[in-house]
C-alpha cells in the first residue's frame, strides 16, 4: 500500500462550511484507504455532520478550534490574532509535520498569508505562487501565479515556471508540459518590462519545455499547459474566465427560454449540452495549490462543494506521494549551483 | 444639416480588403449625406469594387497609393519607409487636416505607431490609448488602454479615465459613465504599485464619475462603463474575452451536434439563441479609437466586414460632430491650470 497522507481540512472555511466540507472529507476517506483527514473547527458542529455518514473512524479525526476567520477580516491581523482558528491551528499542524497538507475554502488572503507566515517557504523559494487549474478545450492549464505576488520580479517568474512544470507533470499527469509566458504578442521583443526581462531567462532554463509567449486568446484553446504570469495578470485571467463564461451561459439560457419553440428545443439539447460543458470544468482536479511551502497548502474556492473538497484532498495525496516538494528542493539546489558556478 | 465629416478609409488594410472595406464605405455614404469618404489604396482594385454599387459620386473619392503595409512588417519600419502606403498617405491627410479621421483594419502596430508619429498627439496628452468597446450583459464598456502603452504611469491612467469618460458620454451616449480601475480586489489598498498610486488620483479627479476598483469578473456583468487599465492588462482582457467566448460557443455547438435528439433541439433553438448572442456583440459600435490624437484614428479588427467598416465610419462622424477633441483639449488645459495653481 502507498504511504498514508495526512490532510488537514479547515472545516469552518467557505460558504458551505461545515456540511459540504465534512461531506467531502468523508467521501475522500471512503474512496481511498491511504488518506487520513484531520478536520479542524467547532467540534459539535463537525461531529453533528459526521454522524450522518458511515466511514472508517481511524481515517477521520476532529481537532477542536474555537475561532473562525471571517472572509472580510484583514488577513495579516486574522492570522496573527486568531491563534485558535481552524485555519491557523491546521497550518501549525503542517508546520510541525503533524500533517502533510491543508485544504481550506476560507478567506484567500488569510490562506496566502498563513501559508507564507506559518507553514513557511521551502528554503530558496523566493515567493510561493498560487496556481489554480483552469479549463481549456483540451483539458486544463495551470495558471501560475494567480493572486499571491503582485509586482513580481523575473527571478520569481522563473521559479513559477519550474514549480508549475513539476506540478503539472507529476500531479496532473501531463508529460513534458508546455510552459509559456503570458504576453500580448508572440514575438520575443513584445511585452512589458517584466516579460521582456523574464523571457530570455525562461528560454535558457533547463528542465522545462518552454514554448515562448502565449496570448490570452489562446489560453482557452489549450495553447499551453503551464502559463507563467505575475499575480495581477493571472488574477485578471482567472476572474475574467469566470465572468465571461457566466455571462455567456446566462445569455444562452435566456435565448433558450425566450419562446415556446426554443423551450421545446432546450429540453431536447439539455443532456448533450450538460455533457460538453462539464468537460469545460476544472474542479475535478481539486483546488489551487500554494506551491513552494513546507508542506502543501490548497485553496479551494469559497463556494466549494463536497466534490471539490474531496478532489482537493486527493490532490494532496498525489502531491505528497509524488514527492513534489523534494523535486522543488532539487530544482532550487541545482539552480543555486548553476548560479555559483 | 450637420457639418460634413471627411473620413479616410484604408482600403487595403485587413483580411477582407478591399472588397468588404469598399462595401462598408459605400454603405456609410448611402446611409448619411454628411459623410465624405476618401478611400486610399490601389486605384484599379478600389474602382473595380466601387463599380458594383450605386452611390452619390461626390461622397466618395479615391486616392491612389501604390504600397500596402503587411501585417507582419515591423510597425516602425513600415511607417517610416512605406510613405506611399494606403495607411501612411491616409494618416498624412488627417495630419494636414485634409480629413477629420482615418479608419483602418490593417496592422495594429502600424496604426498605433502611425497615429502617434504621423497624426500626432493633442498637446498635453502624454500617451494616446487604444480604447475598444467590449460587450457586457447591459450593453458595452470601454476598455482603455488596450494595446498602446505598456508600463504606463499613473498620470497616463488619469488621462485615460478622462478621455474615456468623454468618449463614452458623447460618442456612445452613456450619461455620466461609471469609471472604474481594473484591479484584483475592491478595497483601496488592493492592487499592484501602479493601481495603488493611481487610485487616489482618480478619486480626486473632477469631472468623472469614479466608482473605484472593478474586478475582471464584473466586467462582463457590466460593472462599469469605462474600465481604466494599462495596456498589458487591457490586452489580456480583450483577448481572453474573445478566447473564452469562442471556446464556450464551440463547446455549446459540439453539444448540440452530439446526438440526433440534440440536433432536432438545435434547429428549434437556433433563431432565439442567435438573437440573444447578437446582443453580446460590440461591433455595432464601430472600431477602437486611438484617443488623444490630432484627428481621430480608428482601428477596426483585421477580419472586419462591411458592417464593421460602416459603423467605424459613422463613429468618426459622431466623434467629430460632438467635438470630442475640443473637449479633450479643454480637459488638458484645466488639468494644467489645476497643477500650476
Amino acid at each position: 500500500m502507498s504511504e498514508t497522507v495526512r490532510v488537514v481540512v479547515d472545516a469552518m472555511g467557505g460558504d458551505n462550511a461545515p456540511y459540504e466540507i465534512v461531506k467531502g472529507a468523508v467521501e475522500a476517506a471512503q474512496s481511498r484507504s491511504d488518506i487520513r483527514v484531520i478536520l479542524t473547527g467547532q467540534q459539535d458542529r463537525i461531529n453533528a455532520e459526521l454522524e450522518k455518514y458511515t466511514y472508517s473512524k481511524e481515517q477521520i479525526e476532529v481537532v477542536h478550534c474555537e475561532e473562525v476567520i471571517e472572509t472580510a477580516e484583514p488577513p495579516v491581523n486574522a492570522i496573527r490574532r486568531k491563534k485558535q482558528s481552524s485555519l491557523v491551528v491546521g497550518m501549525n499542524m503542517v508546520k510541525h509535520q503533524e500533517a502533510d497538507a491543508i485544504v481550506s475554502a476560507g478567506s484567500s488572503g488569510a490562506i496566502l498569508v498563513g501559508g507564507q507566515m506559518i507553514v513557511g517557504r521551502i528554503r530558496g523559494v523566493e515567493r510561493p505562487p498560487l496556481a489554480p487549474l483552469i479549463p481549456t478545450e483540451k483539458g486544463v492549464a495551470l495558471l501560475i501565479d494567480c493572486g499571491a505576488n503582485v509586482d513580481a520580479r523575473p527571478s520569481h517568474l522563473v521559479q513559477f515556471a519550474q514549480m508549475g512544470s513539476i506540478y503539472m507533470e507529476n500531479v496532473v499527469g501531463i508529460k513534458n508540459p508546455r510552459v509559456a509566458i503570458l504576453n500580448i504578442g508572440l514575438e520575443e521583443e513584445k511585452g512589458n518590462a517584466l516579460v521582456k526581462e523574464t523571457y530570455p531567462l525562461l528560454k535558457e532554463l533547463e528542465g522545462i519545455n518552454f514554448i515562448g509567449s502565449i496570448e490570452a486568446r489562446e489560453i482557452p484553446h489549450g495553447g499551453a499547459d503551464v502559463i507563467v504570469c505575475e499575480a495581477f495578470s493571472g488574477n485578471i485571467v482567472l476572474k475574467l474566465y469566470e465572468g465571461v463564461a457566466a455571462t455567456l451561459l446566462s445569455k444562452v439560457k435566456e435565448g433558450l427560454m425566450s419562446s415556446f419553440r426554443s423551450k421545446i428545443g432546450a429540453l431536447l439539447i439539455k443532456p448533450a449540452l450538460k455533457q460538453t460543458l462539464k468537460a469545460f470544468d476544472a474542479s475535478q482536479y481539486g483546488g489551487a495549490p500554494l506551491l513552494g511551502c513546507n508542506g502543501l497548502v490548497v485553496k479551494t474556492h469559497g463556494s466549494a462543494n463536497a466534490n471539490d473538497v474531496k478532489n482537493s484532498i486527493i490532490q494532496c495525496v498525489t502531491f505528497k506521494q509524488q514527492g513534489i516538494n523534494d523535486r522543488i528542493r532539487d530544482f532550487i539546489a541545482r539552480e543555486k549551483n548553476t548560479k555559483s558556478e
